[in-house]
């Protein structure tokens, strides 16, 4: 058996490359020719990169694309997306297209309130309790200041500490819930080190007080929470029917309708739901990455959002009313447009240039677009082609590279399989057939 | 107002990105060769990273991170994770130390089942329905005979078909639940290839029949589904209270106490149980990514999962019996290590590699016990040192870069932080103070 390794973190790069290749890889100079030729042979940019994260020892490539014509509350956006799913881009610049002739997409910022909390045990009376958090609670604000004060310059900090009664749900638990707004920042750190302040400030401040007759509070833990109900934006879309129709194929009535019970469907039916919301999550995180944010934050928020009525259900709903189909979703984001990667990362710094440096605000309106914008084009495939087709024409140039076709038998093949159906064997079976 | 683009897919690539600089850039030069400055220096390599998806125009880069010292069954394991959040690598790297001199972690694949249906409506008698399908089933198997084939080669491919009234759920609603095992694959364009066999067997079928009184089924969509309850590996860690003692700061009762009351927190308030959760993901995402699987997927049937009792919460579960510490989970994780990005990505298979090239099953194993470690480290944080100081501790360089300190500079500041605590203000202070 292999011995543990110590120290590892303290190794430089090429140290820990080498270990790793005589480790696992049976001193195979390929892996180490294959790590090195995603380096930047920038070194001061490959530098940058480097210090991200504890012990990276090379980049891993996600394709940077771009879905353009958004039309979102009357201007044109052109969104920058990461993501390896080869479908992805392609169906948000076709609903992006699609939706640019019928009004665009309309959003609405409708909270920005983060939350954060200091768990704590205490075994004393409740009511003494609250009355000495309500002596306190101006110490404890104050407490907080020398943190806050650059946030309360640009319009935010803490809007207010609250204690809450936990004890219904497991004995002896209190929490002091503190609300912020951030502005442009996701926050993160800001809220804990402030929440972390204010746990020990509790702390102290009860140590030393008679008014709790004894009772020591006990903190478990401070930490901000990625579930942001008061943190949501509206996206949506509307047009009359007639504009839906699709000549020779269907009429707008006919599609709205098939649309519309396949929303329904993921309203009601949680199997269905979870891959209609991971449809929704895949324009979402897209652009979440492609802006330097962090999309499991996101995702935990999304889901848990989706859950949040006893039954997981479809973030986005659709109507008819009066002959105007209308689809639309409310969807909690935490982002941020300062701190962070955000002005680190030069791809991400491009990409928030690309969408003329947006607020925090503006953020959560074009991310919830291209999540609304992808859920659209993958139901409108689900309800009449079926996914399959569209998703395998984009997996087509996977499997002619996994498979070794040249660039003419690509071409050659890209034509065959316009008018024919794409799997995996096919693809094989065709390329077979052009060599013979 | 700027006017839509058509045709813009079938652009080559310097057009697309003259067409955005033009568009987005105000014809700054400087976006167009930071976007070159990505591109990976070999054209055929670089050719292969664009054709994973549309409108690539560059690359994004995430640092690639390698965590050591994993002792999973037995056996010890380097972790390839693909991350841009500070601190997770150097999190997972310590759990695996820790917890590599205390029996490491042990793994069990619970099932590997994955589900899909065809969703339709139907307006006739059910029990006429039922045994009609009855009738009917073995055609509709019959009918993805040619796309199971090589499935079947491999021990996979359809389970079962059964018909599901959820008339309950939604007027005149149901289901064809098809059950899959796919093997090494994560199945997901297997899946939908044959849902939507089955749905256009059914559809022929049902339109030619006399048996359902011209009761026409009207099918809606066919689509796997991503949350996967029957697709569960769990992962734990277990040993005596004795070896969590940490000399001159607390008894492993008292560590193991206090912890076990955090995981009960976010076992009982979602609040808590997003963040921790999310925790859990940072782990299992980042060796979702480096491994070229779906982590939209991922997220979408974890989270489901959490909320599958009617209340979000935790995924983690910890004990003390007999003085006995235990610390496990159960997560749903449908993955693969063939098909996909597996074989063409050559980061993804050198990722695989360095995992001694896993099955499906054993990659399960791998990405859970990164997930808890990764939920362990955060929690022995949460609960005694606090989340902030590590956490900027690894942000420091980030910090650093950002103010743009040189490299004396951030030896120098890296150094007084050994023994102050960090924060953005903190930083540039210091910074400044060493200049004067």
């Amino acid at each position: 058996m292999q011995q543990s390794v110590s120290g590892f973190s303290k190794f430089t790069k090429v140290d820990k490359i080498n270990w790793l290749i005589s480790n696992y890889f049976n001193e195979n100079s390929n892996a180490k020719s294959i790590l090195e030729s995603y380096w930047n042979s920038n070194t001061k940019l490959q530098k940058l990169h480097d210090e991200f994260i504890e012990n990276t020892i090379s980049n891993f490539y996600m394709p940077f694309g771009i879905a353009p014509n958004f039309l979102i509350n009357g201007k044109l956006y052109t969104i920058p997306m990461t993501i390896e799913e080869s479908s992805v881009v392609a169906a948000a610049s076709n609903a992006a297209k699609f939706w640019s002739t019928r009004g665009g997409f309309k959003t609405t910022v409708l909270s920005t309130t983060k939350i954060g909390h200091v768990h704590f045990m205490f075994e004393g009376d409740q009511d003494t309790l609250q009355s000495y958090f309500e002596n306190i609670k101006p110490q404890l604000l104050e407490a907080t200041k020398p943190l806050t004060q650059n946030m309360e310059k640009r319009g935010g900090g803490i809007l207010d500490i609250n204690l809450v009664d936990c004890t219904q749900k497991m004995i002896h638990y209190f929490q002091l819930e503190v609300t912020f707004e951030t502005k442009d920042a996701m926050g993160a750190n800001f809220i804990n080190s402030c929440l972390e302040q204010i746990a020990s400030t509790f702390e102290i401040l009860t140590q030393n007080t008679s008014e709790l007759n004894g009772n020591q509070p006990k903190v478990i833990m401070s930490i901000l929470s990625n579930y942001v109900p008061d943190c949501v934006v509206r996206a949506e879309v509307s047009c009359n029917i007639e504009e839906l129709t699709l000549e020779g194929h269907f009429t707008g009535q006919e599609f709205a309708e098939k649309f519309i019970q396949a929303v329904q469907i993921a309203e009601v039916e949680p199997y269905r739901a979870v891959t209609h919301n991971k449809g929704i999550m895949n324009g979402v995180d897209a652009v979440v990455i492609a802006t330097g944010n962090d999309f499991r934050a996101v995702e935990a928020g999304v889901h848990a959002y989706a859950a949040k009525d006893g039954q997981y259900a479809s973030l986005s709903h659709a109507n008819l009313e009066n002959d105007v189909f209308r689809f639309w979703m409310d969807i909690p984001l935490a982002l941020g447009t300062v701190g962070g990667l955000t002005g680190l990362h030069p791809m991400v710094k491009l990409a928030l240039e690309m969408l003329g440096n947006p607020s925090a605000p503006q953020l959560m309106e074009m991310v919830a677009v291209a999540g609304l914008a992808q859920n659209f084009a993958a139901l409108r495939s689900l309800t009449t082609t079926g996914i399959q087709k569209g998703h395998m024409k984009m997996h087509l140039l996977n499997i002619l590279n996994q498979i070794g076709a040249n660039s003419t038998e690509k071409e050659q093949l890209i034509h065959h399989f316009k008018t024919n159906s794409v799997s995996h064997r096919a693809v094989v079976e065709a390329l077979k057939n052009l060599r013979d």
